[in-house]
């Protein structure tokens, strides 16, 4: 709940001359007034790094806010099917879901004054709001979609907006647009090792919340965190558990919360039930929809070895989760994973319909605990380096230097 | 969905003079910097009032804003007890829940500047907000609830919050708080005359939407606008129904949008269907669930009686909504409604359970539509001097003078 912390807190996880680089950057922006868009203050990594980054931010001296633009259901639709067709799905925004978009952003704007020195709007939903400001300031949109492939029709709709901008931001170097005359920045996603889902905790702490769930730990864990997505595919989970079962006696839970107004993931949940069949009563195989960052932590740090088979997958965060915990990771070669997971150094990386590859390396794991112990200390090492909350904070403070100076 | 509209196009309705005085209350407020802060931007009547308000602020010259707290599930049902408790209900809040509460708002805080030259804080969700600011200005709270009557425990608590505030509003005389020593106004809930909801409708208007909706018109209409809600007794609509049908054939609707997360509306809702029964086949009931702000208004207009059958009510902006299209109410003598219903003047109040007097009145009126006629007319003409939006906005600019000057 409550997130502000000190810098000095970090210290122990990132050195102190990362704190100090900081303060360094943050020294010519005392007092700069900043402002982040997005649509949600909860759900999603967006929401999550955010929550983090703001107060670290004023803490370091700036002038940081966070708004979000509210919409209707239809507009929520509306922005799914952009995000989706950006990265690359078929479909076109008719000219009144366009006008909806644009109409939702120029409402906000009735009830929202922007006075700040820079302004850093995050993906399409409050992109249009560009245009019912008068510009006084730098505009920042940081995208965390993979642009590279989108669908023409939707893109040249947004573009009218993000031409605007004085500068974007994306994730990953393959998610730019191709041609688009705007500035670009690389920034990657980040977790903050002080939350609940990723601080640490002590074996008796994991101890409790295993029993609180009656979670049995009489035998070696595999566990993938992720809603119950089609991306995500539990039910591909399943059949790699079943392989690996075959073998070696273990569990397998599968985390994640489920959206109320999803119909789509509890008919996934549905099907990955009746797939796991008797499994599920023997408790061989445990699903957990409740949301709870602490038992999701104490599961990425108990399970021997952590699954993430996705099928497609943006950055895939989770998996900075699971490596911040030290425990080996097989994996999809998909999305953001690859920039997380070298083969072989830190995890293991597979084509998502590698079943067999799935299973062996699991396997392999789990007959050779010293190797996934090697493996998960050096996924833990590769996320202290790049992929933690005070790298995120440096890199926009850099960015901010260099919109200013 | 925009709804920013000039103070003219409001003086067909509510005369010059009024426009006039209100720009004569905000002569002194020119560039005056507000930010009202409540919990939702969309789904009950505080939403809806803003929606329009903030706007009509900016217009008269202020510079006003709407932010929102926002908070996990657990939160909500956290502010959904203590409503529910400040009202009446027995409980009390633990140490906990009372934690939850504050901490949501200090998370909020680390977000959010607050450099306005009033802040109005709505309800309770944000009310513990003014111990996280420096308090440089007058900050109001504008309760929505009734407080005559609330369980000491939970209203202990939320006192030590509410002791810091400069002004209170209270929608009715008899909401307020007995023995408390902060300066209080009343200021009445108001509609917008403008918005969809409300807006005129042609005859053409609303046969297209009755057709749209497979809504015959072959008898008279008798209609409930409201939630399915155990406080909005729907069932008890259906029993009054079925008298009023035995005298004169005519055909019940009732329409009100669903939560998606509220089990107990949609238990509501089968309940209501298990005793409609064959009368639903028949399309003598008829349930409408979605969300369609135009039928809504198009029922209001072509009903010949509307019914507001409430075991409790706030302050009935539904009823409003209707008197406002002409049509008379049989209402329920609960909550706001008999500050609107003045009975054998523009509709008639009743005993919630005199469910004989309910459908003789129906009767009644469904027997001489000139006394229905009649009544509608006179109830308008009470919301148009009393309920209308402008009317909220002349009442915040006098209570920014009175606080101000």
């Amino acid at each position: 709940m409550r997130i502000a912390r000190t810098l000095e807190e970090y210290a122990p996880h990132v050195g102190e001359k990362v704190i100090a680089e900081i303060y360094e950057h943050a020294r010519k922006l005392y007092g700069t007034k900043i402002v982040h868009i997005n649509s949600t203050y909860q759900g999603g990594g967006v929401a999550e790094m955010l929550l983090s980054l703001v107060p670290l931010m004023n803490y370091v001296g700036l002038e940081a806010e966070w708004r979000i633009i509210s919409g209707r259901t239809e507009f929520f639709n509306v922005t799914k099917r952009i995000h989706n067709c950006l990265q690359g799905e078929s479909g076109e925004l008719t000219p009144e879901e366009q006008e909806l978009h644009i109409r939702t952003n120029e409402t906000f704007s009735e009830y929202t004054k922007i006075e700040h020195d820079a302004v850093i709007v995050h993906d399409p939903q409050p992109a249009p709001l560009i245009r019912f400001y008068k510009k006084r300031q730098p505009w920042i949109w940081r995208c965390h979609i993979d642009l590279s492939n989108p669908n023409t029709q939707v893109w040249s709709y947004l573009k009218q907006f993000i031409l605007r901008y004085d500068r974007l931001i994306f994730s990953h170097e393959k998610y730019q647009p191709k041609n688009f005359p705007v500035k670009n920045y690389i920034i990657r996603p980040a977790i903050d090792p002080l939350i609940p889902k990723n601080q640490p905790l002590s074996d008796q702490e994991i101890e409790k919340l295993f029993k609180e769930f009656e979670i049995p730990t009489d035998k070696p864990i595999i566990a993938q965190v992720s809603r119950f997505d089609k991306w995500k595919d539990p039910e591909g989970v399943i059949d790699i558990f079943k392989q690996v079962k075959k073998e070696i006696d273990c569990r397998l839970i599968l985390i994640g919360s489920m959206a109320s107004d999803d119909p789509e993931g509890w008919q996934i949940y549905e099907n990955v039930l009746k797939k796991a069949g008797s499994l599920i009563e023997n408790r061989e195989i445990i699903l957990i929809t409740i949301q709870h960052d602490l038992l999701v932590n104490a599961i990425q740090r108990k399970a021997n070895v952590i699954i993430q088979k996705s099928l497609r997958e943006g950055f895939g965060l989770t998996v900075t989760e699971t490596l911040w915990k030290g425990r080996p990771v097989v994996a999809s070669n998909v999305g953001g994973i690859p920039l997380q997971v070298k083969d072989g150094v830190n995890g293991f990386l597979l084509d998502p319909y590698d079943y067999t590859g799935f299973s062996e390396k699991i396997i392999y794991l789990l007959r050779h605990p010293e190797t996934a112990t090697r493996l998960g200390k050096a996924g833990k090492e590769i996320v202290r380096e790049h992929f933690l909350i005070t790298r995120l904070l440096k890199d926009y403070l850099k960015l901010l230097n260099d919109v200013f100076y």
